[in-house]
Protein backbone atom coordinates (compact mmCIF):
# COMPACT_ATOMS: atom_id res chain seq x y z
CA UNK A 1 0.00 0.00 0.00
CA UNK A 2 0.96 3.73 -0.62
CA UNK A 3 0.60 6.08 2.71
CA UNK A 4 0.96 9.58 2.53
CA UNK A 5 1.97 10.85 6.23
CA UNK A 6 1.23 14.64 6.37
CA UNK A 7 3.97 16.28 9.28
CA UNK A 8 6.15 13.09 8.79
CA UNK A 9 8.98 14.90 10.50
CA UNK A 10 6.95 14.88 13.92
CA UNK A 11 7.22 12.13 16.37
CA UNK A 12 4.01 10.65 15.94
CA UNK A 13 3.79 10.52 12.12
CA UNK A 14 7.79 9.02 12.32
CA UNK A 15 6.42 6.15 14.64
CA UNK A 16 3.16 5.24 12.05
CA UNK A 17 7.03 5.69 9.19
CA UNK A 18 8.73 3.38 11.23
CA UNK A 19 5.77 0.78 12.13
CA UNK A 20 4.91 0.32 8.56
CA UNK A 21 7.43 0.39 6.57
CA UNK A 22 8.55 -2.97 6.46
CA UNK A 23 5.55 -3.76 4.31
CA UNK A 24 4.87 -0.67 2.45
CA UNK A 25 6.02 2.85 0.84
CA UNK A 26 6.00 5.26 2.88
CA UNK A 27 5.56 8.89 1.64
CA UNK A 28 7.12 11.23 4.54
CA UNK A 29 5.51 15.14 4.31
CA UNK A 30 6.79 18.17 5.44
CA UNK A 31 5.97 21.38 4.71
CA UNK A 32 9.38 21.64 3.10
CA UNK A 33 10.54 18.96 0.48
CA UNK A 34 13.86 19.49 1.55
CA UNK A 35 13.46 18.62 5.26
CA UNK A 36 10.88 15.63 4.04
CA UNK A 37 14.02 14.11 2.06
CA UNK A 38 16.30 15.03 4.63
CA UNK A 39 14.71 13.21 7.31
CA UNK A 40 13.29 10.28 4.98
CA UNK A 41 17.26 9.89 4.65
CA UNK A 42 17.49 9.82 8.53
CA UNK A 43 14.78 7.62 9.38
CA UNK A 44 15.88 4.94 6.53
CA UNK A 45 19.17 4.93 8.94
CA UNK A 46 17.67 4.54 11.89
CA UNK A 47 15.75 1.55 10.74
CA UNK A 48 18.57 0.10 9.45
CA UNK A 49 20.14 -0.41 12.48
CA UNK A 50 16.92 -1.89 13.81
CA UNK A 51 17.23 -4.80 10.42
CA UNK A 52 14.38 -3.14 8.66
CA UNK A 53 14.90 -1.97 4.70
CA UNK A 54 12.41 0.94 5.19
CA UNK A 55 10.34 1.88 1.71
CA UNK A 56 10.63 5.86 2.97
CA UNK A 57 9.88 8.58 0.39
CA UNK A 58 10.46 12.33 1.49
CA UNK A 59 8.38 14.99 -0.12
CA UNK A 60 6.01 17.76 0.56
CA UNK A 61 2.98 17.28 1.96
CA UNK A 62 1.32 18.33 -0.83
CA UNK A 63 2.68 15.47 -2.74
CA UNK A 64 2.21 12.83 0.37
CA UNK A 65 -1.33 13.13 -0.37
CA UNK A 66 -0.96 13.10 -3.87
CA UNK A 67 1.04 10.01 -4.03
CA UNK A 68 -0.42 7.98 -1.03
CA UNK A 69 -3.51 5.86 -1.08
CA UNK A 70 -4.01 5.92 2.71
CA UNK A 71 -3.50 9.59 4.23
CA UNK A 72 -2.67 9.88 7.67
CA UNK A 73 -2.67 13.68 8.70
CA UNK A 74 -0.06 13.77 11.75
CA UNK A 75 -0.30 17.40 12.32
CA UNK A 76 -1.67 19.98 14.92
CA UNK A 77 -5.24 21.53 14.71
CA UNK A 78 -4.04 24.84 14.42
CA UNK A 79 -2.49 23.23 10.42
CA UNK A 80 -5.46 21.82 9.73
CA UNK A 81 -7.18 24.40 7.50
CA UNK A 82 -4.21 25.55 5.77
CA UNK A 83 -3.38 22.28 4.75
CA UNK A 84 -6.78 21.55 3.13
CA UNK A 85 -6.63 24.53 1.80
CA UNK A 86 -3.60 24.21 -0.13
CA UNK A 87 -4.48 20.68 -1.14
CA UNK A 88 -8.26 20.03 -1.65
CA UNK A 89 -7.50 18.38 -5.04
CA UNK A 90 -4.64 16.07 -3.88
CA UNK A 91 -6.91 15.11 -0.99
CA UNK A 92 -10.25 13.76 -3.66
CA UNK A 93 -10.77 9.59 -3.70
CA UNK A 94 -8.21 8.97 -0.78
CA UNK A 95 -8.75 7.68 2.77
CA UNK A 96 -7.87 10.47 5.11
CA UNK A 97 -7.13 8.91 9.05
CA UNK A 98 -7.15 11.52 11.16
CA UNK A 99 -6.22 11.46 14.37
CA UNK A 100 -6.33 15.11 15.38
CA UNK A 101 -7.72 16.88 18.71
CA UNK A 102 -8.83 19.83 18.85
CA UNK A 103 -7.67 21.18 22.58
CA UNK A 104 -6.61 23.88 24.75
CA UNK A 105 -4.58 24.22 28.12
CA UNK A 106 -6.20 26.34 30.80
CA UNK A 107 -6.14 25.39 34.39
CA UNK A 108 -6.59 22.07 32.99
CA UNK A 109 -6.85 20.56 29.51
CA UNK A 110 -9.87 21.48 27.47
CA UNK A 111 -11.70 19.81 24.74
CA UNK A 112 -12.44 22.80 22.18
CA UNK A 113 -14.50 20.81 19.74
CA UNK A 114 -14.77 22.75 15.84
CA UNK A 115 -18.51 23.73 15.55
CA UNK A 116 -18.78 20.25 13.28
CA UNK A 117 -19.04 18.54 16.36
CA UNK A 118 -15.33 16.70 16.62
CA UNK A 119 -12.34 17.28 13.87
CA UNK A 120 -13.34 13.96 12.04
CA UNK A 121 -16.70 15.60 10.81
CA UNK A 122 -15.19 19.02 10.01
CA UNK A 123 -13.04 17.46 7.71
CA UNK A 124 -15.64 15.59 6.05
CA UNK A 125 -17.03 18.34 5.78
CA UNK A 126 -14.52 20.06 4.12
CA UNK A 127 -13.51 17.24 1.82
CA UNK A 128 -16.50 15.44 0.86
CA UNK A 129 -14.97 13.57 -2.03
CA UNK A 130 -12.68 11.80 0.50
CA UNK A 131 -13.39 9.42 2.76
CA UNK A 132 -12.41 10.12 6.54
CA UNK A 133 -11.55 7.77 9.40
CA UNK A 134 -11.04 8.84 12.94
CA UNK A 135 -8.55 6.66 14.59
CA UNK A 136 -5.16 7.00 16.42
CA UNK A 137 -5.70 9.57 18.74
CA UNK A 138 -4.73 7.95 22.09
CA UNK A 139 -1.04 6.36 20.73
CA UNK A 140 1.47 7.96 22.39
CA UNK A 141 4.00 9.25 20.11
CA UNK A 142 7.22 9.17 22.31
CA UNK A 143 6.20 5.48 22.12
CA UNK A 144 5.16 4.76 18.84
CA UNK A 145 8.47 6.32 17.15
CA UNK A 146 10.84 3.76 19.07
CA UNK A 147 10.64 0.57 17.10
CA UNK A 148 12.05 -1.73 20.18
CA UNK A 149 8.84 -0.57 22.06
CA UNK A 150 5.89 -2.85 21.74
CA UNK A 151 2.48 -0.69 22.17
CA UNK A 152 -0.80 -1.80 23.93
CA UNK A 153 -3.91 -0.64 23.86
CA UNK A 154 -7.11 0.04 22.05
CA UNK A 155 -7.79 1.91 19.43
CA UNK A 156 -11.16 2.91 18.51
CA UNK A 157 -12.43 3.74 14.65
CA UNK A 158 -14.89 5.38 13.57
CA UNK A 159 -16.05 6.08 10.22
CA UNK A 160 -18.74 5.78 7.33
CA UNK A 161 -17.83 3.73 4.51
CA UNK A 162 -16.64 0.25 5.52
CA UNK A 163 -14.09 -0.87 3.55
CA UNK A 164 -11.83 2.36 4.17
CA UNK A 165 -12.64 1.18 7.69
CA UNK A 166 -11.48 -2.30 6.87
CA UNK A 167 -8.66 -0.72 5.65
CA UNK A 168 -7.56 1.43 8.49
CA UNK A 169 -8.16 -1.36 10.57
CA UNK A 170 -5.69 -3.98 9.00
CA UNK A 171 -3.19 -1.29 8.81
CA UNK A 172 -3.40 -0.76 12.63
CA UNK A 173 -3.49 -4.68 13.12
CA UNK A 174 0.07 -4.49 11.40
CA UNK A 175 1.65 -2.65 14.55
CA UNK A 176 2.08 -5.63 17.23
CA UNK A 177 -0.31 -5.76 19.70
CA UNK A 178 -2.53 -2.72 19.13
CA UNK A 179 -6.20 -3.42 19.18
CA UNK A 180 -8.48 -1.28 16.45
CA UNK A 181 -12.27 -1.75 17.67
CA UNK A 182 -15.13 -1.06 14.96
CA UNK A 183 -16.69 2.04 17.67
CA UNK A 184 -19.18 2.62 14.98
CA UNK A 185 -19.84 6.40 12.27
CA UNK A 186 -17.80 8.81 12.10
CA UNK A 187 -19.73 10.89 14.30
CA UNK A 188 -18.86 8.97 17.35
CA UNK A 189 -15.58 10.60 16.81
CA UNK A 190 -17.21 13.31 18.63
CA UNK A 191 -16.52 10.51 22.05
CA UNK A 192 -13.50 9.51 21.14
CA UNK A 193 -11.19 12.83 20.43
CA UNK A 194 -11.90 14.14 24.33
CA UNK A 195 -10.35 10.79 25.50
CA UNK A 196 -7.06 13.12 24.83
CA UNK A 197 -7.76 15.81 26.78
CA UNK A 198 -9.09 13.56 29.29
CA UNK A 199 -5.76 11.49 29.42
CA UNK A 200 -3.44 14.93 29.24
CA UNK A 201 -5.63 15.76 32.57
CA UNK A 202 -5.27 12.73 34.19
CA UNK A 203 -1.08 12.60 33.55
CA UNK A 204 -1.20 15.95 35.32
CA UNK A 205 -2.46 14.90 38.31
CA UNK A 206 0.22 11.81 38.30
CA UNK A 207 -0.62 9.20 36.33
CA UNK A 208 2.33 7.52 34.12
CA UNK A 209 3.48 9.23 31.10
CA UNK A 210 2.36 7.63 28.05
CA UNK A 211 -0.75 6.59 28.51
CA UNK A 212 -3.06 5.05 26.45
CA UNK A 213 -6.74 3.55 26.61
CA UNK A 214 -8.27 -0.46 26.94
CA UNK A 215 -11.75 -1.53 27.03
CA UNK A 216 -11.77 -3.93 29.46
CA UNK B 1 -20.27 7.16 56.64
CA UNK B 2 -23.74 7.81 55.74
CA UNK B 3 -24.64 7.08 52.12
CA UNK B 4 -28.07 8.22 50.34
CA UNK B 5 -28.88 6.79 46.98
CA UNK B 6 -31.21 8.62 44.84
CA UNK B 7 -32.86 6.02 42.70
CA UNK B 8 -31.45 2.62 44.97
CA UNK B 9 -33.91 0.57 43.21
CA UNK B 10 -32.45 0.25 40.12
CA UNK B 11 -29.63 -2.14 39.32
CA UNK B 12 -26.68 0.70 39.50
CA UNK B 13 -28.25 1.89 42.79
CA UNK B 14 -28.61 -1.61 44.35
CA UNK B 15 -25.17 -2.13 43.26
CA UNK B 16 -23.52 0.64 45.23
CA UNK B 17 -25.30 -0.45 48.18
CA UNK B 18 -24.58 -4.14 48.08
CA UNK B 19 -20.80 -2.94 47.63
CA UNK B 20 -20.35 -0.28 50.62
CA UNK B 21 -23.10 -1.84 53.30
CA UNK B 22 -20.46 -3.77 55.00
CA UNK B 23 -18.66 -0.62 56.14
CA UNK B 24 -21.56 2.40 55.98
CA UNK B 25 -25.13 3.56 56.71
CA UNK B 26 -26.97 3.60 53.49
CA UNK B 27 -30.45 5.16 52.41
CA UNK B 28 -32.37 3.54 50.29
CA UNK B 29 -34.14 6.02 48.08
CA UNK B 30 -36.82 5.71 45.84
CA UNK B 31 -39.36 8.06 44.68
CA UNK B 32 -42.14 5.76 46.85
CA UNK B 33 -40.98 5.38 49.87
CA UNK B 34 -42.94 1.98 50.71
CA UNK B 35 -41.09 0.97 47.65
CA UNK B 36 -37.71 1.80 48.61
CA UNK B 37 -38.44 0.11 52.32
CA UNK B 38 -39.68 -2.75 50.48
CA UNK B 39 -36.08 -2.89 48.65
CA UNK B 40 -33.98 -2.65 51.52
CA UNK B 41 -35.60 -5.47 53.42
CA UNK B 42 -35.31 -7.67 49.85
CA UNK B 43 -31.69 -6.81 49.53
CA UNK B 44 -30.83 -7.14 53.39
CA UNK B 45 -32.33 -10.57 52.66
CA UNK B 46 -29.29 -11.02 49.82
CA UNK B 47 -26.70 -9.74 51.67
CA UNK B 48 -27.00 -12.32 54.35
CA UNK B 49 -26.92 -14.90 51.65
CA UNK B 50 -23.48 -13.57 50.87
CA UNK B 51 -22.42 -13.11 54.77
CA UNK B 52 -23.28 -9.61 54.66
CA UNK B 53 -24.58 -7.76 57.73
CA UNK B 54 -25.95 -4.75 55.67
CA UNK B 55 -27.33 -1.67 57.29
CA UNK B 56 -29.49 -0.76 54.74
CA UNK B 57 -32.39 2.19 55.89
CA UNK B 58 -35.24 2.26 53.09
CA UNK B 59 -36.62 6.02 52.63
CA UNK B 60 -38.13 8.39 49.82
CA UNK B 61 -35.14 10.42 47.64
CA UNK B 62 -35.81 13.40 49.74
CA UNK B 63 -35.11 11.54 53.07
CA UNK B 64 -32.30 9.68 51.70
CA UNK B 65 -30.47 12.87 50.67
CA UNK B 66 -31.60 14.59 54.05
CA UNK B 67 -30.09 11.60 55.94
CA UNK B 68 -26.80 11.26 54.08
CA UNK B 69 -23.64 12.79 53.94
CA UNK B 70 -22.76 11.72 50.93
CA UNK B 71 -25.42 11.37 48.11
CA UNK B 72 -25.43 9.34 44.83
CA UNK B 73 -27.50 10.58 41.96
CA UNK B 74 -28.33 7.00 40.57
CA UNK B 75 -30.76 8.01 38.33
CA UNK B 76 -31.22 9.09 34.48
CA UNK B 77 -30.58 12.18 32.96
CA UNK B 78 -34.65 12.70 32.75
CA UNK B 79 -35.11 12.57 35.83
CA UNK B 80 -32.47 15.04 37.22
CA UNK B 81 -34.17 18.22 37.04
CA UNK B 82 -37.51 17.24 38.81
CA UNK B 83 -35.19 15.76 41.79
CA UNK B 84 -33.59 19.18 42.14
CA UNK B 85 -36.32 21.04 42.33
CA UNK B 86 -37.90 18.67 44.90
CA UNK B 87 -34.90 18.32 47.19
CA UNK B 88 -32.95 21.37 46.95
CA UNK B 89 -33.34 22.35 50.56
CA UNK B 90 -31.44 18.80 51.53
CA UNK B 91 -28.87 18.69 49.07
CA UNK B 92 -27.25 22.03 51.40
CA UNK B 93 -23.73 20.75 52.09
CA UNK B 94 -23.66 17.27 50.50
CA UNK B 95 -21.45 15.95 48.55
CA UNK B 96 -22.74 14.42 45.92
CA UNK B 97 -21.39 12.00 42.84
CA UNK B 98 -22.68 11.89 39.71
CA UNK B 99 -22.58 9.51 37.44
CA UNK B 100 -25.01 10.49 35.35
CA UNK B 101 -24.84 10.98 31.04
CA UNK B 102 -27.13 12.69 28.47
CA UNK B 103 -27.40 10.40 26.09
CA UNK B 104 -29.97 9.66 23.22
CA UNK B 105 -29.74 6.82 20.45
CA UNK B 106 -29.84 7.16 16.72
CA UNK B 107 -28.34 5.50 14.20
CA UNK B 108 -25.31 5.56 17.02
CA UNK B 109 -25.53 6.47 20.48
CA UNK B 110 -24.99 10.28 21.05
CA UNK B 111 -23.75 12.61 23.47
CA UNK B 112 -25.75 15.57 23.79
CA UNK B 113 -24.29 17.72 26.72
CA UNK B 114 -26.42 20.24 28.04
CA UNK B 115 -25.64 23.58 27.71
CA UNK B 116 -23.78 23.66 31.28
CA UNK B 117 -21.13 21.42 28.99
CA UNK B 118 -21.32 18.56 31.25
CA UNK B 119 -24.19 16.81 33.13
CA UNK B 120 -21.85 17.43 36.44
CA UNK B 121 -21.38 21.18 35.54
CA UNK B 122 -25.13 21.22 35.33
CA UNK B 123 -25.41 19.77 38.91
CA UNK B 124 -22.86 22.33 40.23
CA UNK B 125 -24.62 25.07 38.45
CA UNK B 126 -28.27 24.38 40.12
CA UNK B 127 -26.83 23.00 43.27
CA UNK B 128 -24.21 25.70 44.93
CA UNK B 129 -24.13 24.89 48.03
CA UNK B 130 -23.37 21.11 47.52
CA UNK B 131 -19.89 19.82 46.55
CA UNK B 132 -20.59 17.76 43.40
CA UNK B 133 -18.23 14.92 42.62
CA UNK B 134 -18.14 13.37 39.13
CA UNK B 135 -17.60 9.83 39.07
CA UNK B 136 -18.20 6.14 38.28
CA UNK B 137 -20.04 6.35 34.42
CA UNK B 138 -18.46 3.66 33.43
CA UNK B 139 -18.60 0.91 35.96
CA UNK B 140 -21.27 -1.60 34.63
CA UNK B 141 -24.41 -1.57 36.77
CA UNK B 142 -25.20 -5.81 35.53
CA UNK B 143 -21.61 -6.23 37.49
CA UNK B 144 -21.80 -3.86 40.34
CA UNK B 145 -25.02 -5.16 41.43
CA UNK B 146 -23.26 -9.30 41.60
CA UNK B 147 -21.36 -8.75 45.24
CA UNK B 148 -19.78 -11.97 44.20
CA UNK B 149 -18.33 -10.52 40.77
CA UNK B 150 -14.93 -8.36 41.35
CA UNK B 151 -15.06 -5.13 38.78
CA UNK B 152 -12.03 -3.78 37.39
CA UNK B 153 -11.19 -0.29 35.71
CA UNK B 154 -10.21 2.50 36.28
CA UNK B 155 -12.62 5.39 37.84
CA UNK B 156 -11.70 9.46 36.58
CA UNK B 157 -12.54 11.17 39.71
CA UNK B 158 -13.32 15.09 38.86
CA UNK B 159 -13.95 17.60 41.41
CA UNK B 160 -13.28 21.32 42.06
CA UNK B 161 -13.18 20.63 45.90
CA UNK B 162 -9.92 18.13 46.79
CA UNK B 163 -11.23 16.70 50.20
CA UNK B 164 -14.66 15.87 48.89
CA UNK B 165 -12.56 13.96 45.76
CA UNK B 166 -10.62 12.53 49.02
CA UNK B 167 -13.60 11.21 49.96
CA UNK B 168 -14.90 9.79 47.28
CA UNK B 169 -11.71 8.32 46.11
CA UNK B 170 -11.60 6.18 49.32
CA UNK B 171 -15.08 5.16 48.71
CA UNK B 172 -14.07 3.96 45.19
CA UNK B 173 -11.32 1.94 47.10
CA UNK B 174 -13.52 -0.19 49.18
CA UNK B 175 -14.96 -1.31 45.68
CA UNK B 176 -12.47 -4.95 45.66
CA UNK B 177 -9.95 -3.63 42.33
CA UNK B 178 -11.40 -0.93 41.09
CA UNK B 179 -9.14 2.25 40.81
CA UNK B 180 -10.13 5.49 41.11
CA UNK B 181 -8.00 8.19 39.54
CA UNK B 182 -7.68 12.01 40.17
CA UNK B 183 -8.97 13.37 36.52
CA UNK B 184 -8.96 17.37 37.87
CA UNK B 185 -11.30 19.74 38.33
CA UNK B 186 -14.98 19.27 37.60
CA UNK B 187 -15.00 20.59 33.91
CA UNK B 188 -13.01 17.56 33.12
CA UNK B 189 -16.10 15.90 33.25
CA UNK B 190 -17.04 17.01 29.68
CA UNK B 191 -14.31 14.59 28.84
CA UNK B 192 -15.63 11.44 30.83
CA UNK B 193 -18.86 11.89 30.26
CA UNK B 194 -18.74 11.05 26.68
CA UNK B 195 -16.96 7.63 27.55
CA UNK B 196 -20.83 5.71 28.08
CA UNK B 197 -22.02 6.75 24.81
CA UNK B 198 -18.54 5.49 23.25
CA UNK B 199 -18.73 2.48 25.33
CA UNK B 200 -22.37 1.75 24.21
CA UNK B 201 -20.91 2.83 20.65
CA UNK B 202 -17.99 0.04 20.77
CA UNK B 203 -20.96 -2.79 22.70
CA UNK B 204 -23.03 -2.32 19.46
CA UNK B 205 -20.26 -2.73 16.74
CA UNK B 206 -19.15 -6.65 19.04
CA UNK B 207 -17.22 -5.61 21.79
CA UNK B 208 -18.11 -8.07 24.84
CA UNK B 209 -20.76 -6.96 27.34
CA UNK B 210 -20.57 -4.63 30.60
CA UNK B 211 -17.27 -2.75 29.06
CA UNK B 212 -15.09 -0.68 31.63
CA UNK B 213 -12.01 1.35 30.96
CA UNK B 214 -8.77 1.29 31.76
CA UNK B 215 -6.00 3.42 31.16
CA UNK B 216 -2.62 1.73 30.29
Amino acid sequence: MKIGIVGATGSFGKGLAYRWAKKHTIYIGSRWREKGEQRARDYRLELQKYGIDARLVGTSNQDAIANGDVIVLSVKFEHLMPLIADSREQFRNKIVISPIVSLKKGQSFQYVPPSAGSVALLIQEMLPNSTIVSALHTIPANRLQRPDIILEGDVPICGDNREAKETVISLIKEIERLNPIDAGPLEVSKMVEPIVPLILNIKQHGLKKDTSIKFI
